[in-house]
């Protein structure tokens, strides 16, 4: 159920590590290892923040490996961070509006898992989104639902801070209804300086998620690999799976852990706690 | 912004009516006369009652003139009743979710026209709709919202009490939002059997809606067309611009007026009043 | 690469046997089992004989497990006799045009397989072409080459003797070109009254073929399956590979066999055996 | 049919010269005023030099009004020179193969006009054809054969005298067949360097075709006009028809006519000439 990656690091072609890497994410598309399903065909989406205003994003219904236009876009866009994403549709239509990365202004947001119980949850859920946003919402997946609460939550002041709101959002609303397992997900943000990524189950085994090592020690671990060579103190990438069984190359992100990636190459983590929020005041805005 | 047409009648393939009339609806995609624009190259659907259970449809993303999906479908079913849509959208996404007809059960829907203020008023209308129908909505058209209020309202006991009904509850909504032109629309519904029509504004100009005349009248003024001399009196056409320019073969739905259609030629006209909707009881409603 | 199957017998909803069967068609486009590949999502097509003039076609790029369209004609078509295929593309480009089953008036055909060294023997093949159907390949695909060879070797007067100059031909231009695996090749052909298919490779494995067995049989081993009780002596299925795993019910094909099928549950076998065509009789129609 | 441009000047964003012009090809692809029809809605694409190896190329099958990609794209990727293409199908399917421009290398190609009896003359064409690249063909649009016909006549060693051997030979081939209108046509070339385009007939009135004027002209003209005060020497737009109706800002390309355009505003005509080629000598390549 979905595959993501996001590259934070020197301005690379995106070609790079969508195609010539042996296990990237457009391969995923087609022979996923660690997901529910290998099969990622039900669209994709890529984001960048390169030349231009804010992130461009470039989605289409079609299976990523099988994508021309991908391939030429690809080739010839650079960019020191993008976001990719491949979909196994688990219930809303294959549509653009349904492919992530959903954008806001400099935000982007991609998401691999699920919301349980949606039919029942969903009204709930956008009511507590901004009254003023209601009308973003283009598309029907639970992703988008999660983004704009938690850009109503405060996501453009602290991304981790108020996705441990809306999750605590949905946690309460799902066991309102009666429904356990409210919140599957890894998720990714990025407002184009800095990358933060989630990992977070309410119940049952968590999805994959992986960061890139410290480039000094991939190169000391694989020096016969003229690719690691070019890595630079600036490179991560936070990936659903890995690109390669190569040893040492990845860590694998704790559950209940957020990151934090910033240029220099730092990578920060934190517990991810769930916020009880105040319900009554949600009401009483939903109820506005 | 969107043409439509309807059948009821003796049992035809779809193409004759799609492709084979000199100004059919797929010609109407490319070279609308009567429209805000002549293009109507936003998609397109179909709907038809024949084999299989309940209606199915039959909706692309492409331009109806450029589909050779449809000139196959068309060219190899056969319908006593049938809708088609092609559209012109005016700001959400071109994607099936959002093509007409919309479908609950055995009822279709289709939709010229738009809601004025769509942005500040979607949040309310979603709210009056059914709890239960809430997570049913795909798309993101207004004409979406209006079905699934019409459902809301008791669509499936009377039709066109029922888009009254739904027509006050917009119209009020949009009156608390300051926004005068809430409702321009011509409806079509249907169950199968019957096939309802309405044509209406809350200002302003009406968009056009035509019915074919009675077929007697048709074969006697133009004896020589031998198509139309294999009109039965069952057949029945409602269209949002005539086929053809030949006079005596349609005749002008007028302004504020619903019409039903039933087999053996049944043509009623009815005043189409909007309905004052109890307001609290649609809140406390949304509220729960 | 790829999967197809076609049914001749009983009129039936099509979904009968793309959606309502355990390891349908469609299943086999994300969960192929005895293909090179598990995914066959690279497109899709469905051929049916039924209402309207000749067969119609429904073709699309869109995976199969994920096209709506798919399902809603399927649900709302009965056919007699129909092929459906899903693609796993090898080079050339997803496009409708490429999408099986090709079609001349009321001839379908459908391919799993392909021709080696393809890029050396287009041009010859194309040349052999009868220079009147030369502007009708419309796609880039071998089985479109293959087909129009087989249409000009005859295909209208004795399908499997044209299909065996068919491949005769493209194995002399192989072996011209110095290219040992000529072809690898099922097909399957229909005319709307009988069903032909071939299992055949000039060298190495063959592709995998199924029968379904003697509807009696079928029955008398599953007393307990509802379905197996609704078959009659008309019933057959062809397919690339099984629907079940359940004993008795499919039989497979031999290699280089060719089999028709006929109403009545007449299945007969043949052994396919490519003809040497004359060669410069060609040539000279080639250079017209 | 179809309408096209091609930007070769300071590098800009896309979108300024696709969407942020009063009548830019993307408001042809719905409105055009000089074609034979309004609407180019069969498909588009966008060829560039930027970024990567060689041009970027992004090609839909969507009317060009209605993709979200394009202007993401547009937005998002700056280039010194690129072409864009709408088209309006006459007769081969809407497809991505069939959109304009076409790449070989460096090399892009788009048309606009037509080749008269295609049908009958495809066959001897396409044996024209370089019989290396002849596989190279993936589309069925006329305007691929002239393209890789110009690449059979040395397209790559000077592209205007290639385009007077492929016009001239395939009105020596129409000429065989009876047909007068052999070849109706805009072309426009480019290397990444150097941009060509020519307007040519061989009989009837020829497709529009226009440069823009000298910027210092422009500038001088119209003086309150903020975004023609950004021109500088090196810009210089080809259009199938003017980008706004303000005097002195294009200029007709006569009849006849060839273009070469350089960095440094260099615009330069010729008389183009159809040139008779060897046809024996091509006979023979074609039988080789």
């Amino acid at each position: 159920m979905c595959r993501w990656m996001a590259w934070l690091g020197q301005p690379v072609l995106i070609e790079e590590l969508l195609f010539n890497t042996p296990h990237g994410i457009v391969d995923q598309s087609l022979h996923a290892r660690m997901g529910a399903e290998p099969t990622n065909g039900d669209g994709f989406g890529l984001g960048w923040y390169g030349q231009g205003e804010g992130p461009g994003i470039y989605r289409s219904v079609k299976p990523a490996w099988g994508d021309d236009n991908l391939r030429e876009i690809a080739a010839h866009i650079e960019a020191p961070l993008f976001m990719a994403h491949v979909r196994a549709a688990i219930g809303s239509p294959v549509q653009e509006s349904n492919c992530h990365p959903f954008r806001r202004g400099r935000w982007l947001f991609v998401h691999n898992g699920y919301l349980g119980g949606l039919h029942a949850v969903r009204r709930d859920l956008m009511l507590a989104i901004d009254p003023e946003r209601f009308a973003d919402v283009h598309g029907s997946t639970d992703t988008e639902i999660v983004f704009h609460l938690a850009l109503t939550f405060g996501l453009a002041d602290d991304p981790i801070a108020a996705l441990e709101r809306t999750v605590g959002y949905i946690e309460a609303t799902a066991r309102a209804h009666g429904i356990p397992d409210a919140v599957q997900a890894t998720f990714g943000v990025s407002d184009g300086v800095t990358l933060w990524a989630v990992r977070y189950a309410t119940t049952g085994p968590q999805r994959s998620l992986f960061a890139s090592a410290d480039p000094d020690t991939i190169r000391t671990l694989h020096p016969e690999n003229p690719r690691f060579q070019l890595l630079t103190h600036d490179d991560r990438l936070i990936v659903s799976e890995p690109f390669s069984d190569l040893p040492g190359i990845w860590q694998e992100i704790p559950a209940g852990t957020a990151v934090t990636v910033r240029g220099g190459g730092v990578l920060l983590e934190h517990p991810f706690r769930p916020q009880v929020v105040d319900a009554p005041a949600l009401a009483a805005r939903a109820g506005a």
